[in-house]
């Protein structure tokens, strides 16, 4: 498989822990989001949303598009270690949890959202950044209520308590989750009162998965 | 089951459709966005996101959020009719196309984004309304060209052209292309050029799960 991806991105980090966690070998090949290459026509020839990441699966195939659909792709092709383990009701779960970030978080601050902002809808760097921490720290909000609720609904069902996202083991949940922690920090986001949160993204940084997926690993990544 | 939802909330229509195409009965409860109902203690007691749609399906389980991940939930636990039918890479086409509309488009333009612009950001309407038109003409002018994509492909396989967005059966991105382009239409924005993504949306509209979860058709609808 070949990977289209940047360092930075929150979206091809989510398709990187999952490929790792799986164990699935690709090639990676970067695209430099700041300089445009995700506008070049060799490009979009593959990819009608001009965006990362994208899978390449072979065989004359229209590319991938869209983190959250690769990862189920994935997981349906390759079923062990599986990434939305469980029921109907628990993959609701992971779902909702996963989507709580890559819907009602991460679209509202990815680069071309901000420079939208800055450029055309005049706003100052220092408006743009309380923007960017509104929406990340409401949205972290959100996702620490929900880990919460969860907690109490397994508690009554007599389920161990989640050490990760949803229960003990790497889901479709983490793989959104520490990407928008990564991001969260390196725009500076207050992270406190988070605890739940907290808690699920570091067991999710200790797996070896996450550790060979994060940006600082990539062949493209920059300081 | 029990719907929480807002007539005019386009992930809120999604789960409406998916749930007339089921034929599944639920009863309707109104959550006016505007007054600010889903931030009331008795609906943030069930609803980590603040958000709507929520599902309640009962037993005392943690209503269920997200549109994406509920319509998931619906199709796992009543497969027939399925909204995501066809093996690993139909799926993938099915949900990237519906992950174009629900994490590239629509979060950039609901009312909660919009209402921040203007009175946190400073934005005038006319700047407001660009930047409106601008995110959702850009994710439609997307979505045209990854369907025409997916025809090339479609063809090189042998396979009869789309009606709906993927195939000739209703699936989760008809879902959430339909209210995409009904939220559109109210904002005034330009829908030309797009001949397949409107083809879909026609042919969609034409069915009767989808007229019956029109938001006009809520017991809350206002002119």
């Amino acid at each position: 498989m070949q990977l289209y991806n940047y360092f930075r991105s929150s979206a091809s980090f989510r398709v990187r822990i999952a490929l790792a966690h799986k164990g699935l070998p690709y090639d990676y090949h970067a695209v430099h989001l700041v300089h445009g290459a995700q506008r070049a026509p060799d490009y979009l020839a593959h990819m009608g949303d001009s965006l990362v990441p994208a899978l390449d699966i072979g065989g004359g195939a229209v590319w991938l598009n869209q983190s959250m659909a690769i990862i189920e792709y994935l997981d349906e092709t390759h079923p062990q270690p599986s990434l939305l383990p469980g029921d109907a009701l628990a993959r609701a779960r992971i779902r909702g949890l996963a989507q709580m970030v890559a819907c009602d978080i991460h679209p509202l601050n990815n680069l071309r959202v901000l420079r939208w902002l800055v450029h055309e809808g005049g706003l100052s760097d220092d408006t743009k950044n309380l923007w960017y921490h509104h929406w990340v720290r409401q949205g972290l909000d959100a996702f620490e209520r929900e880990l919460a609720l969860l907690a109490g609904e397994r508690a009554r069902l007599g389920m161990a308590p989640s050490t990760l996202c949803w229960g003990d083991r790497l889901t479709l949940a983490d793989c959104c989750l520490v990407p928008q922690i990564f991001n969260a920090q390196r725009f500076g986001v207050p992270l406190d009162g988070l605890p739940a949160t907290l808690a699920a993204y570091e067991a999710a940084l200790a797996q070896s998965a996450v550790q060979a997926a994060q940006p600082s690993a990539c062949p493209d990544a920059q300081p």
